[in-house]
């Protein structure tokens, strides 16, 4: 695999190759870890990557690595640089023959994502997105739950993403993170929409199955100075008639990450937080509320096999983002075998991305018009 | 005191005479228990009170209990009965010189509510209204920090009120609650809105101190034949500016009773949730998350001085309902010593009431013009 | 029903009477309520009793009253006084005819417990002893799931009782109840052990059904100039094999009031904890946790029987402490109705109030040996 | 690094792999997987180790690897044999110029455990034991509050380990894990005491930074046909006159892996559950009771240095075991650079493994005497 972003002292970029190493099926090759040629090569060294794989730019190294031997060559480019330098190294690798995976939002802009999906479908490659947060059993399992129709028909959705590090105004220090995320230049035309919101759409859509059809959003900017929203609270309609409420905030003070949802069906509902992320709570009409734990008694095939350790012993965030990898390089490994890449993809995919730009742009437009409905497309 | 409604069988009457017995204050003398002449009178033996102050309805009870001297008649009216029975027995009541404790939603028509705000007024008779929720000394401790400015500027408030026991069609068997639940000639023109939302809506404006500007709602009948909503899901905007989410439900599979809310300052925010109420969660910008208990450390006179035991030992429901009770009994002793009434009442009054009502009345406007933003007035 | 101790600025005294109100199955009419007779008399008066039945002290109320005619004397006299003014009431109310319910522990000693227990059985009247925590119906649920063989044979508990209200040396300043409960003439042996730890014990054996066959009792006097114990950890016995361990304290600075248990039984376990105790956590070997709660789906009509309000409306600890008061009148009832007493009764009996004497003994004699294995007899 | 045990099928060798590569400083290099000449070659190669350093047996392992130039033969040894494998590879390694890092308990025997750390300190080589709860960053924050005097002087702790997979007779079954660890001559002479029961003694150890001075262990077999105990309740007393409980146990039927402490000082105290292990719950004297998370406000930087993502991110089980691993790494890295071993390893040591062993015989001992206190030694 080869890195492009993710330098010394990012935070997303070490996550990410955390992940991908702990099963054990990925390796760091390469790398165009900073858009500073100088930092690039001297974030390569402290990984301990060759001196000459470490590339000055992304351009370079797809070039280089699709110029090397197959065996020898970079098979996979994992994506982890602001929102804005996601479509461009995209396109390039994916052209050259690489395997992708990114970060999200998927692209800076709609019209990217839908020609990124054109250029996915036309190259046949294998391309992956990391909403990190399907990734964790529970989720699974609530999913699975949903599929099955233990909760019956879905009638009503409640999720929300708050976070409170933006609460005062951190862009102006020197959090790197903050300043580029308040950059629509950089993060799009959605804040917190595109940074949590597209997680919050994604979990919903991922755990019910059904598409979000429609949004009435009232976006709010209550960080001074600030141009892009850092808070939303918005109505949800589902293809199926759900209904639905999501709360996004990334001035919701003293929070740290808390995504959470509740899906109410005919015959019972869940309920999960990321926070405390290997318990999901499940009420059925009947029944005793019930804790289902990772691995643990009750569960589904699809949610307990991707436990790594025994019940009991939690896993988290990092392992969650794992599983994405590992899914996602499993699906590599097939496809590099000459085999066809499977209807269903076990991870988020072009077309998750495409979602979530539409949620952004549609967000964005019921926001400028009151927060009257408007449809995902 | 004197009780219309509450006859043997009933949910609510029970809780009423439970929380008005707790602190000792009360004294439940007679009743119309029933619209039932002879349940009237069968109830009221079973409750021990005397043959000749059973009366056949309200008009007898107010007019008869009138006629006796000041000394021995009853001196507070509490009214438990459907909405549509709540207006005529309070203007009846307030009119013929008694106090009146009454449920909520306050009446069954904005209309009604407005004149009897001016009955209140013009009577100048004490009138509670009986959002439980308020009693709670873990709301009372959230409602003064606001107060306090711990929070700094409130910014967002997400709320709900999340109920199960209508997801089927329980209005079809023998539940009684259910059957005039949804019967708009006894509840009005909101269901769920009515029953809960309107805890939902006093609470948000109880904890804040600020009033709700208007509200966008997209309402639901989920249940088959029902003509009134089983479910909301609505945008808030406050009159300080800010934001929110409130999702309610009586359709909710498993849930029991969840009215929880979270609301965000400049500085800091609290969640609190009504199932397990004697924990206020606080987290503000710069320390961990600190959990309060009634009466515990750090606790504010203002929550404290509404704990009757240790900390430690849980209070509940019927104690939150016990304060509205008290506070009210102290305000009467109060206006009965000859002294004004207080201008700020520790209790849930005619105006909170006829806020209730326009929120529903806004609510079913907002929900016909597909969630359209409609004010609160 | 007459009180005996519980005057103006009493904690417990309030309690009981709240307690015995909640139900409107006792009311009070007399009371010696302090060994200073003006301040008995100053105490009645505030409670509205009428000025002829506010007795100077217990021996003067017991003799009145039983002078006065069946009709019109109490029935019940309820003691709320320090331990060592238990027996002296209980014993002559009782051969004066009237059934008695009494704070815990039951005696100052031992041999004061085993003549109480001769005395009720000689009279025939109903004695209750108050252990709160009985009253619960999550406590009366796990005790059914026990009773039923739901857990199968049991072979573990763990169970402890934290306060931390006597950390610091409270008893140097105005607080009543820490200065006679560490004065051994007041309190007799026990400290900790009397106060709490006989609760821990009589909780262990009501929802086990199964007696503590011995213990070995580690016990400490952390603070300063103390002579009765303030901690204790004590390794537990059952007759049917099962083992465990009580740890009490109240030096357990932070602490509240936790009482808190688990039980584990060869099919599954459960776990509760006071001060949320409108929870049981149930562990079945093959299923996932569940989480009952008061009235709500799969709990046994011995535990819903014991709820007042709708599933999520938490109830708490008066409402348990009134469940009792509740049990004990409709004993009461149906003996003044000339029927025997039940064979098995639903509140802690005099037995029981015997076993926490033996509990305290035995806990003292194996301290003073080092924590050696002494039976409970 | 070089791996002894963990071959295909393992639970503790795969953590151990994963756990080692998650900060990038650790290769596995080669091993000797099984006990199994053919498998452990097999295991190897789906290890993608190279064929010439999977090794028939541990003895081939490190004597080839001995020979190899320095600059290419493994560092390190890690040991995830049972527990009659640790001693032996241990010694070898040690005394072949090898870093050793072992599983718990440290060896089979009292005896063994003192020669090894002998040994240790003979060849100067870094040595250390995964007890990997003290490498959750909660644990640490609890542990440097301790040291800070936040908590005042230690009086008690309340312990407990307890799983249920042994609830029945899973020996008799094919789970490899369960059929060795009853087995006397694989195991030692502990049981529970031996697999989870030194986690438990080691928490309490490192949080407090108190040694435990003597117990009184009544310990149980209740699986019919084992030898050793499954189920222990244990008092203690530390050497500053602190007392508490342990309770421990693999047939408390339903319970996952319920690692929990609870520490009182004077001033203050904690509690830590393993299973939600990010929140650390603090309780002082005059504050609300708070929760700290990893990285999160108040958490000191001897806590939040160990966090690899924001807070609200979670950790789990394996982060907290590759935690030991990096440390380790580092205290071999400095000493491969020719500087001294630290005088405090930030890690569990042989120290620690020593002190486990004396918990194991002393708990046998009292065990056989009826729960006689017994010096740890």
């Amino acid at each position: 695999m080869g890195m492009i972003g993710g330098g010394q002292g990012s935070f997303i970029g070490d996550v990410h190759r955390k992940a991908a190493s702990i099963d054990g099926m990925i390796d760091l090759v390469c790398g165009a870890f900073s858009s500073n040629a100088e930092r690039s090569i001297a974030s390569a060294k402290a990984l301990g990557i060759s001196e000459k794989r470490a590339y000055k730019n992304f351009e370079e190294m797809i070039e280089k690595e699709a110029a090397m031997p197959e065996e020898e060559r970079m098979d996979i480019v994992s994506i982890v640089t602001p929102n804005h330098m996601h479509f461009p190294p995209a396109k390039l690798a994916l052209e050259k023959g690489f395997h992708v995976i990114c970060d999200k939002p998927m692209t800076l802009t709609l019209e990217e994502a839908k020609e990124l999906q054109k250029i996915v479908k036309k190259t046949g490659k294998v391309f992956g997105l990391t909403h990190t947060y399907t990734g964790y059993p529970m989720v699974k399992q609530a999913r699975e739950m949903v599929n099955k129709g233990d909760l019956g028909e879905i009638r009503k959705v409640n999720v929300h993403y708050l976070q409170g590090w933006m609460a005062t105004a951190v862009e102006n220090g020197d959090n790197k993170q903050a300043s580029w995320r308040v950059d629509p230049k950089k993060s799009g035309i959605g804040g917190a929409l595109g940074d949590i919101g597209t997680h919050a759409e994604n979990l919903v859509e991922y755990v019910t199955g059904i598409e979000i059809d429609e949004i009435a959003a009232d976006l709010s900017t209550f960080g001074q100075g600030r141009v892009l929203d850092d808070d939303g609270n918005i109505l949800l309609r589902l293809k199926n008639g759900a209904k639905g409420t999501m709360s996004i905030s990334q001035i919701a003070a003293g929070e740290e990450n808390d995504l959470s949802i509740r899906v109410y069906g005919t015959k019972g509902s869940f309920e999960w937080h990321q926070e405390n992320p290997n318990e999901l709570t499940v009420r059925m009409l009947e029944e005793p509320k019930k804790i289902y734990t990772p691995g643990g008694n009750g569960t589904y095939p699809a949610s307990a096999d991707y436990t790594r350790i025994p019940p009991g012993h939690p896993e988290g965030y990092l392992e969650a983002f794992a599983t994405l990898y590992r899914s996602f390089a499993k699906e590599v490994n097939q496809v590099k075998k000459g085999e066809k890449q499977s209807e269903i993809l076990d991870f988020p995919t072009v077309a998750d991305g495409l979602r979530g730009m539409q949620f952004i742009y549609a967000a964005v437009d019921s926001g400028k018009k009151n927060a009257a409905w408007v449809s995902l497309k």
